[in-house]
């Protein structure tokens, strides 16, 4: 296996896949499933599995097919605490216990051995979170900061990626895009995309890694922008302000060509950058700065939930005549440029055509932290620290601050992370 | 080859392959291929062929590729007793002859020597049948009592299933499902569906395997249903009467993961399914029981025919609201509910996952007599009696039966089938 | 490799996508690539490619994924004299330089180092030639009559076929399907059509191989037809004036399984053959006969341009009451009936399964032209000579043209080809 492939496959066996499934995976929305509502369809780490949500409301994730002859549950009845399979009545619970099973003899001890595939799963912040791993005894949640936010002031929203996880991530911790992807004003000069070089500082945390850039801001300061990689998949990126404002984003591997992302702000933040100016000149200002993006219906089927109007197959309504005039990328919308931009290097990137930049290095960090660990874990089978410590996530922000000129970026960010009064996240 | 493999590959030179090819194949409705008309892409046991009925009546089963540069003959002209190739207008009889070939000097023998593949074909009961063995001296039509009915009493169709054939097969051999797949009531108790887990009696027949099971009947006797199992690929369902009303169905592998379903009953069967309420309730009464199905229109393309509109990419309608309060399925037609939970399993579903109950051991024996069949052929040579003895078929039957609770289920069987006073098949 | 998968895989490396290589390859339209306009997506022998025309008019032929991070340079701002990336901005030249990287640091002298894959491209009589081989000193474009014709007087068109290119290829160089796929008047006797084992004359040219056939005139004479192929995906059909009116067709492999076809003639000729029934009568009369196609809208996907509404996927519009009655094919339009047979016979033939006639003498010959130039290039390193030679191509001409019948073949050849007073391709 190469490294590419290492870093890219996610299947049950791969290296990559085993790291992941040693951590909580945001699955779906919490809204998705309604207490004896229909089953859906959920392919994730490349398994294809069913969510349901039961008369106590409690979330099941099991695998798709039933354990006796192997019809889908999707057609199951979603009944009393459990779904049914309509071919024969076997019934489960959200656990994969076989509660029911009409048609073996009524002393069956069969009936007990059997079981489907149930994963454990936890809600919080509206999401349902599923751990794939062995442990019998899963960690805590992550105490990332944006996990303790109030369940009052969350926003979340999920879009799905045609492509690989890690490129579309990568895509979250490349802050020297911002001036061409995100930048408009293409035919003046615009200070605020100025430095497209920044010089980059990085290091390896707890739980992955983080890095730092800066601009000289007006006043004679500095403006830091502080970026994180968390593992297995998350990112936090910098356009709040560090230590106040938490953010998390996931990118979440439904197979290997296919990704869930998930992002979780504050209602604050989201709300205040649709409607602050200011946020939007910090984002180049122009067209392309939109926070709410359009929808096709969802549907039933695998790839079916949260695929957006702007897509792959439409070039993402790329309309030349802005790129031409207005914005570099002609396309609306800061989250749809990254995912053109990823998704436009195919299912999976052939990461050999390379020719890396050294503004790529948190890139190339993120990337060796990923293969170390993916590979510590296939040959000596040491499970990554963080995945064992949620504490491990609770000092981990991105975001951006001011600092006078002689301040290191490691002290500036120690300063602002502890000035966060925020109480540790409650899960 | 795994025992999985060998029992669901069906192409040129599989085990499961060369046995179907010892046996007639069902390939399409007698009124599908119109005298001199429009040829049809037909793929059967993994090949890809073409239909036509020439000017004399004559159905040829024919390569849907030319002899002479490999053009398909789906473009040819449909002429004078044969079909010419619209390239170089080599022309080609139902028997694969070579009957013109006008790009060759007058004088050329060659002519003579080519041929296109061409199956010996049979019309019965509207439907157009192909023997694709090796034998020049193919055996006759199985003289399945079904296939005795009067032409006029014949009620045929046809349903595309883009799955396996033998996990469609299993749904129809499989009675326990009855109460679960196909009941309704289910807020309430109701009785018909009560036994869920029936006991079976299973014996190997001349041409198959059969099974029954009972029910106590209200007046103190027993309800029988027998149901068969015909090699290679038939079925004969339990609710008709035993020995009285025959029935047969067919599940045409048109390669490994696409089936073409044929329905052979009597017209006086289907009409009363539909009108006679008594019959409604014999299958669990309430919605979903309904015999008469919407198709797409047909085309051209190779899986173009026969398709329903319920079907597995609108996940055949299922109706959530309905499965909770009134049928278990949610899913309106006994046919399509068993469609539905079929090829839910996948293309081809993967036997090593099933957790098999006493009451599927007439799925296990159907498949272990499949497996030694298509072995022995395979390894010793040995064609099964039943394809080179029509006469096998004779006495299976399947159907519903009452009976005192002192009988054998073999007496039970045996008399109703003595009782039947049909005529043999005249095929 | 069997002889089979060499005379049809065209990808980087494989021995017919090396002969390609050594010769010009139309790319597409000179009027699809817009100065400053949206870069266009280009397959082409097997490899991913983008499109593009400079502030300065200079068209570029670039691999579509930027150096950096591979990011598509479809969703690239074609801006003064290069395409950006927006992902971070680095820029392209025509030729693959890059001549922008803005994350680079000022004095980098690795964005020097950086280069796209970008190949030479030319634009003659309206089509963007391109040279996708090793050389850095291409040949000239060939010296074929038709690419002599003035800017002027040329009409060229493409159509996507969606097959292997040799087979669509072979149809140009097969005139003994005339009589068939593009003859009319089923029902009674045409003289024109009379004679459909025609005596071929074939032998190789410098540039390829050559045919001629004939009829016996009206009026005692000869009336032959001259056909070319021309390496290494070029021929020159019969129904022009031979020595007076050139035509080329290119069959351009995209891929193993897609060809851009690329028809090259003089206006006078195609105005010609629509408005006159003489032509008409000549190609057989009657239905099928047009030479103005209607396409389906282009849209920017690899496959996205050129395809004609008569499609694989509608059967071309079969009328088979008109293959009844009035047209071999039933087919409207000569290039369609083409089209539709040799995409008729699958993605790639298998030519295993021929069985051919004395009159595909034409197409053996040319399959051993290109087998033998292939394999010479690959195992000997032996360019053909007509690949660095473009005058070989001079007197390769296709067409008509009568003649007494005492005249060999090769006469009349000489003798028409000579008169021709056409002046040299000034390319």
């Amino acid at each position: 296996m190469t490294n590419g492939e290492t870093l890219t496959r996610v299947g049950p066996g791969t290296p990559m896949g085993r790291l992941m499934r040693q951590y909580w995976v945001p699955a779906l929305l919490s809204s998705e499933a309604i207490a004896d509502g229909p089953p859906i369809r959920l392919r994730l780490l490349g398994e294809d599995l069913l969510a349901f949500r039961d008369t106590s409301g409690n979330v099941g994730i099991v695998e798709h097919q039933c354990a006796h002859r192997c019809a889908s549950l999707f057609f199951g009845r979603n009944e009393e605490n459990g779904i049914r399979c309509v071919y024969h009545g076997w019934k489960f619970d959200t656990n994969g216990r076989c509660l029911d099973a009409p048609n073996l003899p009524d002393d069956s001890s069969y009936r007990e051995k059997v079981r489907i595939k149930a994963y454990p799963t936890r809600e919080h912040l509206g999401i349902v979170w599923a751990y794939m791993g062995d442990s019998k005894d899963p960690p805590d949640l992550p105490k990332a900061p944006a996990l303790g936010l109030d369940a009052n002031d969350v926003s979340v929203w999920c879009a799905l990626r045609p492509c690989n996880y890690l490129q579309a991530l990568e895509g979250d911790i490349d802050t020297s895009h911002l001036g061409f992807l995100h930048g408009g004003k293409v035919e003046g000069d615009d200070p605020a995309v100025a430095n497209r070089a920044p010089e980059y500082h990085v290091t390896d945390t707890e739980c992955g890694v983080m890095y730092a850039a800066y601009r000289d801001a007006p006043n004679g300061d500095r403006n830091w922008r502080f970026g994180q990689f968390n593992l297995p998949f998350f990112t936090q990126p910098p356009p709040v302000p560090l230590g106040q404002e938490p953010a998390l984003r996931a990118f979440v591997p439904m197979d290997d060509t296919h990704t869930m992302f998930f992002s979780i702000t504050s209602k604050a933040h989201t709300l205040s950058a649709i409607d602050n100016p200011a946020k939007k000149t910090l984002l180049g200002g122009g067209p392309g700065i939109s926070f709410l993006y359009d929808y096709l219906p969802n549907t039933t089927d695998w790839y079916g939930r949260w695929r957006l109007k702007q897509n792959i197959d439409n070039d993402y309504l790329i309309d030349r005549e802005v790129q031409k005039h207005l914005s570099y990328s002609g396309i609306e919308g800061v989250e749809i440029q990254d995912m053109a931009i990823s998704e436009s290097m195919g299912p999976i990137v052939d990461r050999d055509r390379e020719h890396l930049a050294p503004s790529d290095i948190m890139v190339v960090r993120t990337r060796r932290c990923l293969l170390r660990a993916a590979k510590e874990l296939m040959e000596q089978g040491k499970v990554p620290p963080s995945a064992q410590n949620p504490d491990a996530y609770r000092r981990a922000w991105g975001g951006f601050a001011n600092s006078s000129t002689d301040k290191n970026w490691l002290e500036v960010f120690e300063e602002a992370v502890m000035r966060a009064d925020r109480p540790l996240p409650a899960v």
